[in-house]
């Protein structure tokens, strides 16, 4: 269609789907196909279809197009997406395009920059429907009737005084059941015990608390409870997702990527996995250390070595599996580090029963491999007990001790467990081989 | 308050605060005290306390107290939370339940009841606002207004023709714009591009449809596109976190725990971890069965043996980061499976580096354990290199597989990528030494 110029086939194509699918058909377009062919739908559905496009060729386009209609476009766009954007496009580009921005959009985006990504007022839209506490029901429909055109979403009204501080919420819901009663007050039909979140709040604890609010927007307020924005749960969908994949990449010792697997480069890639796997690296090394510390040892009996794998990946998995368990149940509130003691006795007491179940499951390997030793089969199921319930106490323990520094639960747990089960697990191995076998 | 029987201090408790906060505070009471402290609130407030309070704690309630008045409770609840709560309630219970409840209800929750866990119809909600496409503006607003009291949100307003199949949705944010032209049919105002979803479709995929075109609800319809119910905002943020933690699970070879981590009891948690073990151990059983097979070349130097933990680490590390990062981009559908050629080739690349990055590392470790010998760095460096490569080629080639074959891609491919490549890693260290030192 675009070499053609198809223009009708090109307008039908932009306004007979929903903006999304739109998006979703041009992703094998360039950036400049794709701002080609969104030039010949209107303004409005233009800036849907925008909205749905790949972060990195928003960017590109921004970038690369004319400055003018680029910038008509931006300030069509929700507060919140334009803010995000702007983020990561060139600062030179940005700066050229703001002076092309209508004042009260230049300002708000000046506005937004300010605050630290991460945080409540990064992701905030300065768009909602904001309503006088001394309104009318019926005022309140006309006034609000002007503000829904420019609004992404009205399910939630928000009722301030005169100086814009936060006073309360009326849904549209409630709105709609009193259009009986035209003449009653926002301020008595309001609800006031609401949650709002300071602005300087992290992203995953306004997450957590709109989820368990049940909420479909929360309110951004500065110290004095002054309504700055809201943020929506679409926001909130992201930055619980945006989260729980950054927890999976830190629990296998991946540094959080910025961008997504296929479109991050590979040195970045590599980076983010190597500098992990040099610790690690320096774990096993402090292992073969501790191995070779125990050289003479090994002479005892031949068939010690052949059991080194199987003694450290017990105990590493077990660690891992407590410290994946505790992570998560911190980051979805399951737990808090008031259950510390629990949390451990739980882990003791599993860890026993993992222990003796899988020194059990180890007398006939041990039998076969050592030729039916008897020795061997107490070595290797006692040090298997031993280490089962060392994995299940450090893995719990670690997770635990980083989220009462101040630290991510989710930083490095798991290989720490694991690298510090290995070296713990050869010590363990030796000094029960050593106590047995002489 | 309740040893004193305050009644007028417990009434305020139940109404002053959010119901959100009111259920936290009663966090420490048991289901009977819980019980008694909400039978001082009004019925609608007494339901949404009751829909905060921990779902152990509800189903207790449920299943211990006086039938009459928790069918009342459960006459109230959003059609969605009820039957949720009644799959964990005794098959007994629910049946002296029933027929205390008014028809409507009682069809209710038989018709949901008969979803399958884990698909849209299961979590759906019945009450929607539903109009008929004939009716003007202003007819809308009127029949809005007595469907708003019941209903859970009146944000998307589904339009249907006679016979209940979805035509459109109007928001209530265009209606309220539309008040202007009053006698507008909701047939024209409408959009008729809309998102819906199966009653048979995986809530995983419901989810991530509903976070992708950012909508608030999504409505459910069955093969012939008549609508059954919608699925709210709030449900997907349930499903979209309890999913990322099954997948944290699988990849820490837990088997995914139906119940809050100090909820669960001990022996089914033991068993959901030891089954993973067990399968483990085989792996490390192997192993050990490798590393006897070799025995005689342990001999060739005695250095040999020290290293066995770093080799099989660093493949296991690197092929768990692999297989984290292609799962976590499987789940949030930054890759699909036709990707795979590009995942593997990216792979491959990171492999060689991060394989020629840690046997640079490794020359000095070599060196030291080894006194100097140069052909043990030789030996140490080669065998890094192939079995970091080792892990990232299986590690984003599991999930792939496991992902074609229709499984979950998290399903153990964490924990068996590291059992394999530590099978590989000393069939590969010791077929290196051999060639390199003989």
């Amino acid at each position: 269609m675009l070499q053609s110029q198809d223009e009708t086939a090109l307008r039908e194509f932009c306004t007979a789907l929903h903006p999304a699918r739109t998006a979703e058909f041009m992703e094998g377009l360039t950036a400049t196909e794709t701002w080609q062919v969104i030039q010949h739908a209107e303004p409005e559905i233009r800036e849907e279809i925008f909205l749905f496009v790949e972060h990195d060729k928003q960017v590109r386009i921004i970038e690369t197009q004319h400055r003018q209609p680029v910038a008509a476009l931006i300030a069509l766009l929700p507060p919140d997406d334009r803010v995000d954007l702007l983020h990561d496009v060139e600062p030179e580009v940005v700066e050229a395009l703001l002076p092309l921005l209508p004042v009260d959009e230049r300002r708000d985006v000046l506005r937004l920059l300010e605050h630290p990504e991460g945080t409540a007022g990064a992701v905030m839209t300065t768009e909602f429907a904001k309503l006088s506490d001394s309104l009318t029901v019926v005022e309140a429909f006309d006034e609000l009737r002007e503000q829904a055109a420019e609004m992404e979403t009205i399910y939630y009204i928000y009722v301030v005084d005169e100086t814009e501080h936060l006073r309360g919420v009326v849904s549209a819901r409630q709105l709609v059941s009193a259009m009986g009663q035209p003449d009653r007050r926002l301020g008595e039909l309001m609800e006031t015990d609401i949650a709002a979140v300071l602005v300087e709040e992290h992203q995953e604890d306004v997450a957590l608390k709109v989820a368990k609010f049940d909420l479909l927007a929360i309110p951004v307020v500065d110290a004095q409870r002054k309504m700055l924005g809201i943020i929506t749960h679409d926001d909130v969908i992201d930055v619980l997702r945006e989260e729980a994949t950054e927890d999976a990449h830190r629990i296998a010792a991946v540094d959080p990527l910025d961008e997504s697997y296929l479109k991050i480069d590979l040195f970045t890639l590599g980076w983010k996995r190597g500098m992990w796997l040099t610790i690690l690296f320096i774990f096993a090394f402090i292992t073969a250390i501790a191995l070779r510390h125990y050289e003479a040892g090994f002479g005892m009996a031949s068939w010690l070595m052949l059991f080194i794998p199987l003694v450290i990946s017990s105990g590493g998995n077990t660690g891992s599996q407590s410290a994946t368990l505790v992570i998560t149940a911190l980051a979805t509130k399951d737990v808090t580090l008031n259950d510390w003691a629990r949390i451990v006795k739980r882990e003791l007491v599993v860890g026993l029963m993992l222990g003796v179940f899988l020194a059990l499951i180890g007398i006939g390997p041990a039998y076969m491999l050592t030729d039916g030793q008897w020795n061997s089969i107490l070595v290797v199921c006692s040090t298997l007990i031993l280490v089962v319930v060392c994995g299940t106490m450090l893995g719990s323990a670690l997770p635990l001790l980083f989220s009462r520094l101040g630290l991510d639960p989710a930083l490095m747990s798991s290989p720490f467990v694991a690298g510090i089960i290995d070296i713990l697990g050869i010590v363990i191995y030796m000094n029960v081989a050593f106590s047995l076998l002489t």
